[in-house]
Formats: structure tokens, sequence, C-alpha cells
């Protein structure tokens, strides 16, 4: 057993050109969706898998999905940014910041203040391009040592402003935007430069670590050593630890490591009356009243998450990828939910439904011509005339195996028999690793589509095996129906995906885009519609959200999954521990002086 | 897939005779501790297997572990029960639940006032019997409803009472005592009526159970239909799940099934501003700040937690008991490390030291003579002299393998490899059958040694792998050198054993106990021997308690394991909660109004 010594890693070196992430749109520069010279969908840089490679079925599938007229000449274009509100800035307080800060650490620039007053909400990124954001923070601050927090939180009282703590900036529910009747100055502050592994503990498996460090940072810092915190949330290039922990963020591969709450055994906060911290972390305990498990899910209420200890977990010996396609949802569905009761589920194991079969099949890359489209053809010919499987109902399922070889092994076994058991057929591991590798370029289409009078945006809840699929027919058919009941253009693309298993439930993330043009404010409508699909949700048993959290975008819906001793609890609770509201991004309706 | 459709137990049948418990000594009335007509140690009654059966090695080894002339005629006479003061109920509050409760709940007999006003500690137990337990509740009140719990707590308001939830009496960490400077009534909540287990969902697999429901109703009320909740505390027979939540407690299979908070779904509360409950338990959510974490190990301090939704699992195929003998303490630990580490450990697994493993071979019965005799002289000829163990030195661990046959074989296979590799011998089914049997039955010897002028208790700690085994030599040690320090009669017993592992670390349980006849207010003596134990505990990086939580035993220590904005939110979390300190248990320093 070794000795418990703990390795204290460099600090990370400054981030290089490559990883400059776009203000404008979501992630980094050098990647984004184009048309290409022969008019078809390409995706430009080289980051990707897809990099560079055109995608020749995506636009005629779209226009048929939403049946609606998509052209790629016909641009709706963005005036990023349009207004930006000049920053107030009591002097006082920049003066007194300029004490401890260097100018370098200020930041007054419009765009920058921007950035940092919207996630990826459809709205806000509608709002950032063709209308106007409102309120954004007057001033960025951009801390460097824990110190520098607990100075920036004293500045903060003493001078009453507003401080929102920013990571990745990539949450989807309205939890930066600033609130316009907020009167004093608000202050941004960006964590990402606390970005240091503290320590490693490979007798103990725990790491420490600073809260403003970037998933992907995380991961190749811990991969030196030969460990990972095993978290990897569809984000995790560009969020950080301090982000997950306040949103209570959920990883894809949570079924071997566990979502953010199993994974932290500490946290430290800068709260508006000190240091909220521990002496230890302790594998377990009780010590009555945990204050720390409030930071889950807290989202810049209460306080500036400044480190964690996590759980660690050796680099996995094997990682496989898997798909297994189904004749129908039903069918796969009824895989999972006897692969979660009957044996350990693989890392991450994902349903998609058939539209979402489909639009993964219009991302494939036009073939390098030859034998790999004659492969193509005869693996459809087998599906559909040997197997039966029928175009406009099979589904696929991918999958995501860690661990040792005997475990992986025994995890391939028990999964492929029980998908036999349903119909399933296995669809090789090329595929699978094709689905996981698609999460990160994907995330670029939505801004460029929006381009196209296309606006999209996905959302998720977690509900009971026994609900889950009629929850998927209401929300779809609630969908649909009003949409067309609006008269509203084309078709909805309405989408559902099984992401996350539980012995009790499921995770279903859902998309739901349309065509816009012609469409007044067209970002009001889809919140409109999205209200009502979460209405539905919640009528059909689903949860107000399974890992984005509640923000600014869900909190009228608290009142209907919780008595009114719980939201008082809160109310009071917040008030109580942050009686100026010194934290004030007014998530949750949590914006109480 | 089931359609989700739960079901209703019927309710429990009333508690029969055998089901009663005693008032002055742990545990059921049918069984206790005793001298045999041959002046052998014995276990009265048929409960347990080691019922009825004479233990001869006991009392000498006793005698020679703690340098003492133990007599068994030699007996301290408890006068239990000793001074009860007359209640105190304001009339004007006794009218008001007499509205409400019928006589059969409302109770204020001395000796039931009594039992209602500790729990297990050596103090307490040693004041009920010889010097005196001072302030007890005024009243015990039997809720049988939710809605007499509400109207309860409204009373309570309404007549300025302090309200302090009772479950199975089982703590040991002096929850239950009242505070002497009380001047308010003082209603002992008893739950245990509320323990219905209220539906059964083998689909999701979810139940919904009252919080007063016990323990082994709990098992055998959802074994009935095929499943288990799978948490298994030492007090198991006695504590209620309202008990489990408040103090957080960690069950003996948590490898299997969790600890208490992985297994809560969602708990209902009586609140001093209402009811804190949710419209429905989600398999995991993001919804903000998730104040029904708070009750975990909230020690009665902010409502009556009155039901839970936990997680239920089917009912193993397979459990079987496994031993394995080491050469010392530190083999078996380095097997223990790398079982948490290589492995899926078994649902338990646990590890004594060598003083401990000599205390269960003083436990066997007399042999039944013959050859069951013969083998154990055989074996021990084996063990000692082939194998070349030494008996002052050699360890064992015991183990329950549950789950399904091919999980039970690998996990065998794997332990075993790795207990081999650290000098390990298979010690066969039967002595870990016995080690956990144990685990109830001496549950009573701690009263019984009290009569005969022997004090003992059990403390716990978590701490990490790397500081484990420095922590057990250092709490020995200390408490060595502080008993001799202080010239107290023949040797302490100190015994540690690590009792759960995690992959950041373990539990660590210390019995701890000594000879106290000449010794004045041995049970003060005992406190502070403790106190110095628990500051060794701190220096050396344990925790302040792993699942038996502060109470008001431990809050002098809080300041040492958190910072002072810690406690103070706390404190400002309990006023602005409930702000008449209505729940006036005062756990954790937190009688504040």
């Amino acid at each position: 057993m070794p000795d418990g010594s703990v390795i204290v890693p460099e600090a990370p070196p400054a981030p290089g050109p490559a990883e400059t992430e776009s203000l404008d749109v979501w992630g980094f520069r050098d990647t984004h969706f184009d048309i290409s010279e022969n008019g078809h969908v390409i995706i430009r840089g080289t980051r990707y898998e897809l990099s560079g490679k055109e995608l020749p079925r995506f636009l005629p599938w779209v226009r048929e999905v939403l049946a609606s007229d998509v052209n790629p000449r016909e641009v709706h274009q963005p005036h990023y940014p349009t207004a930006i509100p000049e920053p107030r800035i009591a002097p006082a307080f920049l003066s007194e910041l300029q004490t401890f800060l260097t100018p370098g650490q200020i930041e007054t620039q419009g765009e920058s203040r921007l950035r940092h007053g919207h996630g990826h909400t459809q709205e806000e990124m509608y709002s950032i391009k063709y209308s106007q954001l409102g309120r954004v923070p007057d001033l960025v601050a951009y801390p460097e040592t824990e110190a520098q927090v607990t100075k920036l939180v004293e500045a903060g009282k003493k001078h009453d402003v507003s401080l929102i703590p920013y990571g990745g900036g990539t949450n989807v529910t309205d939890a930066l935007r600033c609130h316009s009747h907020e009167g004093r100055t608000i202050v941004s502050v960006d964590m990402r430069r606390l970005n240091r592994i503290l320590w490693i503990d490979r007798t103990n498996m725990m790491a420490s670590i600073q809260a403003g460090a970037v998933g992907r940072h995380i991961m190749e810092g811990l991969a030196k050593y030969g460990v990972t915190m095993g978290h990897e949330p569809d984000s995790v290039e560009f969020s950080t630890l301090g982000g997950w922990i306040a949103t209570n963020a959920s990883g894809m591969k949570k079924n071997r490591y566990g979502n953010i709450e199993d994974l932290v055994l500490d946290v430290s906060v800068a709260t508006a009356s000190g240091a909220l911290e521990r002496t230890t972390a302790s594998p377990r305990e009780s010590v009555g009243l945990d204050l720390r498990r409030l930071m889950f899910g807290s989202e810049g209420t209460l306080g500036i998450i400044t480190s964690a200890i996590v759980k660690i977990f050796p680099l996995p010996q094997v990682q496989e990828y898997g798909s297994v396609l189904f004749p129908a949802f039903e069918d796969g569905f009824k895989f999972m939910y006897d692969l979660a009761r009957e044996a350990t589920p693989p890392a991450s194991v994902r349903l998609v439904d058939n539209l979402q079969f489909q639009f993964g099949l219009a991302l494939k890359p036009k073939s390098s011509g030859g034998l790999a489209d004659l492969k193509s053809k005869a693996e459809k010919f087998f599906v559909t005339k040997i197997k039966g499987f029928e175009p406009e109902k099979m589904v696929a399922c991918t999958v995501v195996f860690e661990g040792t070889r005997a475990e992986v092994a025994q995890q391939q076994r028990d999964l492929y028999r029980i998908a036999e058991r349903h119909g399933g057929m296995k669809a090789g591991s090329d595929n699978g690793r094709r689905g996981y590798q698609l999460t990160y370029s994907i995330a670029y289409i939505r801004d460029f589509l929006m381009n196209y009078y296309i606006i999209a945006e996905s959302f998720e809840t977690s509900v009971s095996w026994s609900n889950a699929l009629a929850l998927c027919g209401n929300v779809k058919r609630r969908l649909e129906d009003e949409y067309k009941r609006r008269g509203l253009p084309g078709k909805p693309f309405v989408t559902a995906r099984v992401t996350q298993v539980y012995r009790t439930g499921v995770c279903i993330y859902f998309y739901f885009g349309f065509y816009y043009k012609g469409i007044e404010n067209p970002q009001n409508v889809y919140s409109e519609l999205e209200n009502i699909a979460r209405d539905e949700i919640l009528k059909s048993g689903g949860s107000l959200s399974h890992h984005h959290g509640v923000g600014k975008l869900r909190p009228a819906f608290l009142p209907r999954i919780m008595s009114e001793t719980a939201l008082q609890w809160r109310r009071q609770l917040k008030k109580s521990l942050d009686p100026m509201n010194l934290f004030g991004a007014g998530n949750q309706n949590l914006d109480i002086r």
C-alpha cells in the first residue's frame, strides 16, 4: 500500500490560441458549421472527427423533416453584437478592486461583458444576434487566487454590488442572464484562472481541484497521472468544476463514476459571511446539518465555489464502444429497463428514437466511395430486407464500456444477451464511437441552423420507468398539436432519447426545433412551446430537470413540484445566509433582499 | 416490462408480546446476559443463535484482559429507575392534545417518559441505573397519522412547547437527552405507530414508508414481496426509517445497497412552517437548492420526518458468509485496501483486530464435546503450528456476500485471491455467519457488564486509507497512556475494527471499556477518556463521526472540523427555519431562539 503522499501537479500552461472560444456562438473559434462550395453542409476546422467533411444528406433531410424550404442562400444575417448597455460601475468599488486586482483582471469591454451575461439557451443566443439581451454585467473580474475571491466578496459587500460567478458559460437555464431591474453594479466573477489541480492523492483516490478548472483540462491534468474524475457532461470541453457543482451536473458516464453529487467529497465556498470550509474530507460522515450539500444546485445564489475535493478513479484499462439496432423505440426501451435491473450497465448507454436515428444518418459524411459505400448499402439491405427492420421505426442504442478487461467483457456479454431478447442487432463499435463523438461536434449546429431560420434547443427530464414511454409520447404529441394549432410553418422537429438509466427510472432528453422564417420573435414562440412541453412533462410524472437546473428559465414551475413550505424554506435560507443578496444571480426566484 | 402498478401492503399487526422491549437495558425483554448455575456467562432466552448457551471462556478472559478481579458474585446492583422528575405540562396544551389524540396516545407514566429521554450512551445507561438522568420529557405523544403529527406541531407552536421526535431510541450521541435548562413542556413524539409501508412499486423499485417503521418490520414487510431496502445498521431490530435519516445512518451492507443518503429518494417532513414535501420522487434531478437533503443528520432539530420514498432491491438470489484469517491486522488492512480498489467488495466486509478476535473466541459457547471440540483443537493446531499464525497477533475478516449467483461467485473469487496475496487463510462460512449474528446478541452485553463494574462503549470514525492504521495505533496508545496516567484500575480494553470500506478510506469502530470498581462517577471518567480519544482521532485525520452523529455528545468538536462560517450558517439556518426552537432537541448546539 502506498504511503498516501500526494502529487502536486504543475500549473497548467496558459491557454494557447487553439483554445480560443467564440463569443457569439458555441465552442472553439476554430470550428463552425458552414456551406461548402458544393452547397453541402460542412464542419470547418480539424478538431473533430467530422471536421472538414461534407454532409451532403443533411440539408435535404432537414427540408423533408421540417417540411420547409430551408435554403442555403437565404441567410438570416446575425447582427452580433446587438446593443450592449454601457457599464455602470460605482467608482469607489472600482478603485477598491484596483487595490488587489491588476488591470488584466478587470474587464469592461462590451463583447466580453455580453458573453458573461448569458449561457446557451435558444433565447439568449437569438437575442445576442437578432434582438437584444438586455442588462449584462458591468464588469468582469478574473480572480487568480482564493484570497482575491475573498477580497472581491468583501468589496462587493462593502459597496453593495451584485456578484455572479461564471464558469464555462454553458448553462441552458438563463442562469447568467441579468435581471433588468438590477440597479447595482453587476460583477461577473470569471473563475477560469483558478484552474489548478492542487493535489492528487492516488492512495486515497482523491484530488483537490480549483473551481474554475475546465473539464477538458481536468481530464488531461489527471490523465497524466493515470487517473480520471470520470465526469463528462456534454459540455465537458468548456464547463468547470464549480459550474458542475452549482448546477448539480450529470456526466454521461455516471453509471461507472456517479453524478457530480456522488463525486464531490468536499467543497469550499466564499460566502457573504466568510469561507465555508472543512478541515478534512472524509470518506463518509455524519456530522449533523451538512451545509456543503446546499451548494449542489445553488446556481450562484449562495456564494462562489472556490475549490472541491473529488473522487478519482484509475484510467480504465479498456474503453470500448458498441451499438445495437432495435426494431422500434419500445423494444430498445425494454432492453434498457432489463439492462438496468439485471446487469451492471456500461459506463454510458443511450437510446435514440427513430427521428434521431435518422438525424444521425443524415449527418454521415459523403462516403469515400467504392467499397465503403457498398458496405453501407449491403448493411442497409441486410437490416431492412433480411432482418425486416422498418427504416421509419428502427432505433439505435449506443454504448461506452469502461473498466477492467474482465468488467468490460462481462458487461458486453450481459448487454448483448439482453439486447437479443428484445430483437436487438449488434451494429458495431464504429457506430457507437461515432454516436459519442457526435456529441461534441453537433453542439455547434444550433448556431449554424439559426442563420438559416431554424431555431432549436434541447430540454430534459427524469422520470420513472413506468411513466417514461407515455411521457415521450405525450410531449411529442402536445408539441405537434400546439405547433399546428398556432398555424406555424411546416412541421416541428421533436425527438427524444434516453441518456441515462437508473434503477428507478431514466433521463430523457428532447430536441425540439422548427423553421422560423416569417415568425415574429421566434425565440418567444419557442419559449412558450418549451413551457408547454414542460407542463406536459410534469403532468406525465417527469421532473423539472434532470441536470440542467432551474436558473431563470423554470422557477415558475417550482410551485408545481414542491410544497409552499419547501419554497418558503428556500427563501428563508437565502435571506438568512445572504441578506444583502450579494450573490444576485437571481436564479430560482432567489433575488431576495 | 410490468405496468408500474403499486402494491399497497396491509398494515402490520400490532406488536405482539414477543416484541416487548426492555426499558432499562438494550433490546427485547426476552433476552439478557446472565450468570448460569455453573457460574458461567449465559444468554437467556431463545431469540438468537447464542441464546441459552453457556460461554465458559468469557469471564476468565475478561479478567485477564482487564487485569481485574471481575467477580460474578459481586454485583453493582442497579437502582433503576432512579429519580424521575414529575411532568410539567401546560394544561392548555394538554387540553388541546386531547382534542385530536385518544388517551392511549398520550402518556405521562414515569418510566416511559424516562425511556424517551435517552438513547444508549454509556453515560445515559449508567445514569438511569446508578445516578440520575436529569430532565426528561414531560409527555410522550403517539401520533398515528400524518395529520396528527401536523396537529401536534401546530399545538406545539401555539403553546410554545418543545417537540423531540423519537424513533427507536437507539442513538449513542445523547441526541434524546433533554437540556436541564429547558423550561417549556417537553413532548417526546414517538413515531412508531406511523409504521406503514404505504406502497411498493416493483417496476420502478421504490417504496414509500412511514418514518416510524422499525427496521426489522421494514425488512419483513418488503421481503413478503421479494424486495429489500438493504439498509441494516447494527440497530436494525429497533431503529426506524426516520431515525436513520435524522442520524444519517450507515448500513452494514452499504457496499451493495448504499448508505441512507443513497437510498432515500424523497422525504416528507412536518416543520414549524408546514409540510416540507414534493409531488414526485425522481430518479435524479437538478431543481435548485434541495432542502430535503438537510434532513440527513438533522437529528430532530428541523422537524419531524413523517415518511420517505426509498429505493428497493430484489432479495438477493444468494446470501453467503465467509471469513479469512490473517497473520496480523496490517495484513488484513492491506487486503481490505486492495479489495476496495481492485474488486467489487461484497455487501459487507469487516476486519477485527487481534483483541477483538480473541473477544470473539471468548464468546464461543461450551463445545458440545467430542468431535466438535477435537475439530476446533485440530484447527487451532493447523493455524498456529502449520501456518505459523501467532495467537496474539492474528486477526479475522468476516464477509457477507449478496447478489446473483454469478455476482457472488465473482466476488468470492476476487476476495479470496486478494486475501491469499496478503497471507490470508480461508476460515469458513460458519465463522463468518457467527461474526455477523454476534452483532445483534452482543449488543446486550454492555448492560450486563455494567452490573459487574465494567463500563464500555463504542465510538467510530471515518478516515482515509493512508491515515487509518496510524489512527488506530494513536487512539489505542493514547487511551492506554491516559488510563495509566490516571492510576485507574487494571488495564483498559481498547480494540478496533474496520467496518466499512470506501475507495477513499474506511470506517473504524472502537470499543473501549474498563473495570470501574472503586472509581467514582465512572461514567464521567469514561466520557473524559472518550473525548480524549476523539481528540486523538481528529489529530490523526479522522472524522467526527462516520454514522453515529453529533447529538449532544460531540458538538464541542464542531469548531475543529468546520470553519466559523459553516457553524454560523448552521445557526442561521436553524434560526430562520425554526425561530421558536419548536424542535428543541438541542443537538449540534442548535437550541437557539
